[in-house]
């Protein structure tokens, strides 16, 4: 159905809510770290366009963001909106003049680059934690909504679901028959991969942060196994539910699970390193795990950042759109209403909160039933 | 020239002088777990063939084969010989019998295998650390003195030489205008692995234990920087000689050399893990490097066992003969002198006491001028 347009230019309020980064955390972040301040509407200058903000992504990689070193990209100042992907409406086109085709800060995966955008035009952006955003239209993918609901483009057709994608099939590069161990499974980026993963014919063992989550892995997302990391050690769980040992360890968290992992690895194993988010709160620069088995199995750990990936993207869209219409791959969202809440919705991800891909609903979803 | 048959079947000794693990060690290895020991010289059985040895070959992994647990091939059992590879000369061939091709344990990547061996032959073979050694012709390859200094079958023309080559071309691809760190670069396979990185033209910067080993590396190897891990902090030594950081970091050592080359990666390093030797003595499961700068900068780590790539096997001995006649390599060895003082100098290992290749000389070189 054409999306209706819920926010005319004519109806557009004042005043934009928008979450600024307070202050740089130490170690864990609090609310404290985030400010929520009404700040003037913007307004569409030659070239840009605004929307407003349907859903926003929250991703454990934005940690990293708050804090002032470098890390792959630039870090969010401190006073700056929170940096993040959207989902969102255009509401207003500036003056026509020069055409701006701007870089895009990370890879946006769905939707299509289009010369031109109208006003109710439905988009994928990097607009943050916002719920009005300036955008330049080469930074904007147009979405289709028939290619699925429009939060998925955050989620499962998005970043997350293409991290998934390339790092379980280039990186880990699974074989049916082999053992493939995936940790935070229940998360965005974890579900999808072990999914993948039992694609391609593999025994899939995941580990989660609860007995529901667990029950949501296995029922829901099919995998093998799955253990409760809170109440069996990482190592114990990994070897009774490994018992030819892990051909690939599809790493989310770092820490206890990857130690445990690389013990058990097969020779020839490979390790995509996709996250470390058990590490992302830490205040210093903690040992790691031993490499060992890595020399001793002729194993390979490859770090990965989607973004290195844009080649893959149609290879992606095609697949996972088509794995998502056959009921082959499943996706769960968690999604928390409110702006005002995304702090709080936040910091859950790093108490393990969420079950799948986490969101705020900013604003009205035209498309929803 | 051809060689000389010094140790006819007609002058051989009526014992054979054995070095046997004693004991397992705990920690780092004593004399105290060897056992030299006197036995009756074997009879060459049929299809057998005895060899005396020329030199034996010391190198790190032999520790790993001390212990009782698997590593990637079987440990040495007490009261056996010693295990390593060796040079020796065909002192007599056993009756006629089924030809036998036994399966080699370790590559050997010098010499040919030829269906019939002759008294006199030079052969490279699995021999371990005694005097004399009964084999399988089929484990065996013959040498061809032209080709270089016997020795060589054991260093930069065999499985060290070998290790340096796959490692630094396939896995740690080195391109020109790149920083390459190599640690144990004064040993027989950092000092080799340091030169072919040198010849794709690129920054070479080794360390190593010593002053003096670092001036080998920089005025005899051509490394562009060597610094003494003993006297300057790793992470200190290379920050100032990496000033645009670390594109491959061919690892030797692990441990603190390990952990400060990963803090200097730059994006898409590739880290060969080719020993660990700072590790081979530890007592416990020590923490490993913190792999953070693993995923942000998306890099790969990768194991590597020289025995998983016979197929370079040609490549290697036709590039690095042809380098070694050019003079574009250049080889160091530290040659022992009598089987009895192999415990202590393969002890010396751990120490740092070798420049390039350790050997002990076990018997005569009819090639040695």
């Amino acid at each position: 159905m054409p999306p209706t347009n819920s926010s005319s230019t004519n109806s557009l309020p004042q005043v934009n809510t928008q979450v600024l980064l307070a202050g740089r955390p130490v170690g864990m972040p609090t609310q404290e770290n985030f400010h929520i301040v009404q700040t003037p509407l913007p307004e569409a200058t030659p070239g840009k366009v605004l929307c407003r903000t349907i859903y926003l992504s929250l991703d454990p990689y934005m940690r990293g963001r708050m804090n002032a070193g470098r890390s792959y990209v630039e870090p969010v100042e401190v006073g700056q909106v929170m940096c993040g992907s959207t989902v969102g409406q255009v509401v207003a086109l500036g003056p026509a003049g020069q055409e701006s085709t701007g870089k895009m800060p990370v890879p946006l995966t769905g939707g299509t680059a289009v010369p031109q955008l109208r006003q109710g035009d439905l988009v994928l952006g990097y607009g943050g934690w916002q719920e009005y955003f300036l955008a330049e239209p080469g930074s904007l993918r147009k979405l289709d909504p028939a290619q699925g609901k429009l939060s998925w483009a955050l989620g499962v057709l998005g970043m997350p679901g293409m991290t998934a994608y390339v790092g379980m099939l280039d990186i880990g590069q699974p074989k049916a028959g082999q053992t493939v161990v995936v940790s935070a499974a229940a998360g965005a980026v974890g579900s999808v991969a072990g999914q993948i993963a039992k694609l391609k014919g593999c025994r899939v063992v995941g580990s989660a942060g609860s007995d529901e989550k667990c029950q949501v892995v296995t029922g829901e997302f099919g995998f093998d196994a799955c253990f409760n990391y809170k109440t069996t050690r990482p190592f114990a769980g990994l070897k009774k539910n490994c018992p030819s040992g892990i051909d690939v360890y599809f790493d989310n968290v770092g820490g206890v699970m990857l130690e445990a992992a690389l013990r058990l690895i097969n020779v020839g194993a490979r390790i995509p390193l996709i996250g470390l988010i058990s590490q992302y709160n830490a205040t210093e620069f903690l040992p790691g795990p031993n490499l060992t088995p890595v020399l001793v199995r002729r194993a390979t750990i490859k770090g990965m950042i989607v973004s290195d990936h844009a080649d893959r993207q149609g290879d992606f869209l095609r697949d996972m759109s088509g794995w998502l219409r056959e009921g082959k791959i499943r996706c769960r969202e968690t999604i928390v209403d409110g702006l005002a809440n995304a702090p709080r919705a936040f910091l859950g991800l790093f108490s393990g909160e969420n079950v799948g891909k986490l969101l705020v609903k900013v604003g009205d979803d035209p498309t929803a039933h």
